[in-house]
């Protein structure tokens, strides 16, 4: 972590905007000394192993720097280095930029290299994983698993046995930063179980898996939270086709990621449409949508960078009535006023004041019961 | 250089002895972080540039870590880049190692990354400059050229105008650390001009060349110097075959580099056998050689860790009568003692208390009058 912070650091002083190919090449030698310092520690404990560079693995990516997908992943060496009894040390977060070696004949070229961006490091390992046909892919981390929620806000949290997939998308896109929504779209994907343990203790982890047994146990299995929410309301705006797409193209041309979107029913051909950025995008998005709203005859736009958001998590919970109602109660109950409400088959998000949200995922761990060990189901 | 000292500090923490390949896989990164931040400022310059690894330009070589050998070098992915008007930023001192990727139909996998060992940065240039057909190679660095002999020592050093491969070659081999003789064989196998010349001010420099006309100037062209010297003496060995071979395969084998030897003739049956080794490798030196000296029968070994050596140097020396003469006598007048005595076809160089070391390059630099300009005769 700090090495990448230095190497940014130094980037910056070279480039006020670095190119990203040159970016990925040099951020790729962080992980690149890990493995070698990784692979001589185990030598030295007497374990016999050998660093792997992305390229060395063979992790093919698309050609896209600084935040490649996974093409495809070799086996051949990965599969020599274990016949040969060695532990294969892999650089994470990197790979090789499909298309880009130019060969001649009889020379060798090795293609660019890229990084994964976000996730990159837990990806690459589920995607090894799946390329070896493993059985499971454990990921030894700086918490011992999944949680309820976050401990640091609800000391009763209660680390979770095992989490299904959609589940665990849910609660990592919705702000539990454990496992990156990525790496668990791929396990899923392959169906292979991912165990998260920590590396500091011995304990059993949370496996995140598709055959967790939903019937029979408490619908809701945790409860996400992000105090990182900022609003963007267009008021007044003209209720006709294609109004929506004139807002949103331009923010999704220039990265800004909008969450939540809801839009109040219409009221004499005028309606309100607000949604939600990151914090640190709100004055940038702003920049984009007043112009639209000007250009669209709306009434105006309003903006606030003071929210969060909280939300119950858990698989068939729409198919069981009454969990909305019981979130919508408990957040009422603790004094707590709903901004905005979105839901997805097995979610219900409220974004509320940010101040408010430690309060909220309390009110939410006790009113779901969550501090109660689950029944103890024969996996599937 | 620092980097490449703080890697290998970070090494010795994690393995008493590193595995060499690891330690390949590590200081590689230190140039390709070098190369990225390079590119990213050419860049921010408005000049286009790409930075490649050894394996992106296709650098191959011996599969020998930490001292390998270049076998060959492409030139597709360089001449693409160049034809695209970009400055290829290229990482010296590394390579691909030949025969060690392991691919599988359809599977692309990168070979094992190796360094070149001492020298391998200006070694990589040249063998870039020689795949590319250049006219000529320029290594910028932290001195301005070539010089008759240290002038740190003699500060009456002259700086040449050009020198030929075989002169630099016995001046870089006697202590001159200008440029590494490995980068200056490669040159001239390629009869490639080699300019060196400083990378912090305007000034000629000194082009290593064949064309060097030899007939119409001064037949010494430097003197070189090394106050790292320590000599070995086996006395009373018997003289019969295989006694050299006897005590100088130890040393081969534990890695030990004899520089100068010499042997007396011998009296009646029993002759002295001494060479020099670096002092560093003294202590080692001894444990192999003393029982060795007892097998055979010798006398003994005396040591002495305190020497030094001086050398003249130039084409054409030995076709041209006297100049060991007046190097001795020079020697000799500055009070001087010569305790070995070794000559190749274009040096003399003398074996000397490592305390009068500089007093000989004093002495030898003004016997030798390469103070004085030389004439400037057409280059070939």
């Amino acid at each position: 972590g700090d090495t990448t912070d230095d190497l940014i650091e130094l980037a910056n002083k070279c480039h006020s905007n670095p190119p990203k190919r040159e970016m990925d090449q040099l951020l790729a030698t962080g992980e690149q000394v890990s493995i070698a310092l990784m692979a001589m520690t185990l030598e030295s404990m007497g374990v016999p192993a050998v660093s792997l560079t992305g390229g060395q693995v063979g992790i093919i990516t698309e050609p896209s720097h600084t935040r490649a997908k996974i093409k495809s992943v070799a086996r051949a060496r990965l599969e020599k280095e274990l016949a040969a009894g060695k532990v294969p040390v892999v650089a994470g977060f990197q790979g090789l930029a499909d298309g880009t070696a130019i060969t001649a004949e009889g020379e060798t070229c090795v293609a660019d290299t890229t990084t994964l961006g976000r996730g990159g490091s837990d990806t690459t390992a589920v995607a090894l994983a799946a390329a070896l046909g493993a059985d499971e892919c454990e990921i030894y981390t700086d918490v011992d698993g999944i949680y309820t929620t976050d401990p640091r806000i609800e000391p009763n949290a209660r680390k979770l046995r095992d989490i299904s997939y959609e589940e665990m998308l849910e609660l990592a896109s919705q702000g539990a930063r454990v496992m990156h929504p990525r790496a668990v779209e791929l396990g899923e994907v392959y169906r292979l179980p991912i165990l998260v343990a920590s590396s500091f203790r011995e304990a059993p982890g949370t496996l995140i898996h598709g055959g967790v047994s939903m019937e029979q146990r408490n619908k809701v299995r945790g409860i996400a939270h992000d105090t990182d929410v900022a609003k963007i309301t267009v008021r007044g705006v003209p209720d006709r086709p294609g109004i929506a797409a004139a807002i949103f193209e331009p923010l999704a041309e220039h990265g800004i990621s909008v969450d939540t979107i809801v839009q109040n029913a219409s009221l004499e051909g005028l309606t309100d449409l607000t949604f939600t950025v990151s914090r640190g995008d709100l004055a940038k998005a702003m920049e984009f949508v007043e112009p639209v709203a000007r250009e669209i005859g709306a009434a105006g736009c309003v903006a606030d960078g003071t929210l969060g958001k909280v939300s119950v998590v858990g698989t068939g919970m729409q198919s069981a009535p009454g969990y909305a109602a019981r979130m919508f109660r408990a957040l009422f109950e603790a004094g707590i006023n709903i901004e905005m409400i979105s839901t997805s088959e097995i979610r219900i998000t409220c974004i509320i004041k940010g101040e408010q949200v430690a309060d909220a995922v309390r009110a939410l761990h006790k009113a779901f019961q969550l501090e109660r060990a689950e029944e103890e189901p024969a996996q599937a």
